[in-house]
């Protein structure tokens, strides 16, 4: 069967996450019920890695089969027809070979993070930001970014659902960057833990707003010991930036 | 009675534009009735300027005065309080002079208007970006910029309903930064004829998509005629930046 790949942007705010779930409202489980109504087909998507809900993406990627000739173009028009007003959109839309698997041939996966550091809430960033009233020293951060960066186990900074065969990951980014009040996260890597890059920013920023000292943050870093860090994120500032293949 | 200076964030989506108007929801009328919810006074709002229904504000600028003793925090507070969930938030609150006055001591202000190129629909940024499918010709665009900046009678980019005195205006500031498939322009002047923003912006677009050529961009900007000028770009793109005083 023709083996398609699809680049996803949505906003997660008012799914269950990406991944199929029985009576729940799911990113994955939209985009099958609008292929379904293009071509009365079941087929299954597989995402390049699952977000948690609450959590959008700028260019997720997936791909499913389906029997026949399709057009490309075609495809993605009409499922977008079936996507309207779900704040969910196909961007782009390409057959590719029986052996692309947009989980196992994915060499890079990267992520945005969006902070608003100022007192007042969010309001054009609402829903798209951690807000953090609090001062942020990011001096102390970009020390604790030289540390964390690498090949390291990262089990402090792994969800307790994880079903991650090790803890060994390769951060191959990590930086920021400042826009008036805003600090935007970048970070890529090979693999993820559950929750890592959430668990990563919110210890930097605990770190940050003097919650954690720097010798806590990296005593706690180097027990891998979850509980000896900081805060999960919220997944309302979390994008799921691209995936490399 | 002492003056109280606003920095004011909104999205307009919902509103029918700054200005107060009988029977319609404004961002200035929102902030009036929260400030009565304070302190029972009927303070009149003055605003650095007025956007129109759907454009945003960063950083919008307001002054009112009240009676008796408050205190800034406390108004700031209050105010929040009561326009919570309305998409509009003050940011900063100052006692100011009485000679400051938002609109006549304004010495410059500032817009950004964000352009989204791509073909499909926005999702994460929509209601906050126009969409524009078709390629756009930077370099045409930043040759007609070069004639634009500056002061110039711009009649050609004056809508009919415009109430200011002169069509000349000095355009300190014209800029655009490209971010992926984003196009951010940034207009700085001391003030703006009617519309002058968003038909400057639609104008530049309509040169690089091709609906016009350069050389009738350039007579028509010279004969001061708007019917030989572009569209006007929509509302939803169109960010208040800031005010300089």
């Amino acid at each position: 069967m023709p083996r398609y790949k699809l680049v996803i942007e949505y906003v997660g705010s008012l799914y269950h996450g990406w991944q199929i779930q029985p009576d729940c409202k799911t990113i994955a489980g939209e985009i099958q019920k609008a292929i379904k109504k293009y071509c009365s087909q079941d087929a299954e998507l597989y995402g390049s890695g699952r977000t948690d809900a609450g959590v959008h993406a700028f260019k997720q990627v997936a791909h499913f089969d389906l029997q026949g000739v399709h057009d490309i173009f075609r495809i993605k028009e009409a499922v977008n027809f079936y996507l309207q007003n779900k704040e969910i959109i196909i961007l782009d839309c390409q057959q590719v070979n029986d052996d692309f698997h947009a989980r196992f041939s994915a060499k890079f996966r990267s992520y945005k993070y969006f902070v608003l550091n100022r007192y007042a809430n969010p309001i054009i960033d609402a829903n798209r930001v951690w807000h953090i009233k609090h001062k942020i020293d990011l001096d102390l951060i970009d020390k604790a970014i030289k540390e964390i960066k690498g090949k390291h186990d990262f089990s402090s900074f792994r969800a307790a659902e994880c079903q991650s065969k090790s803890p060994i990951k390769e951060i191959t980014e990590l930086s920021y960057i400042v826009s008036n009040d805003k600090i935007v996260f970048y970070i890529k890597a090979r693999s993820f833990l559950h929750h890592m890059v959430r668990n990563i920013v919110g210890s930097l920023i605990d770190l940050g707003v003097g919650k954690m000292t720097y010798e806590k943050f990296i005593s706690g870093f180097q027990a891998c010991d979850r509980s000896k860090m900081g805060v999960t994120a919220p997944a309302c500032g979390l994008f799921f930036n691209q995936v490399d293949y």
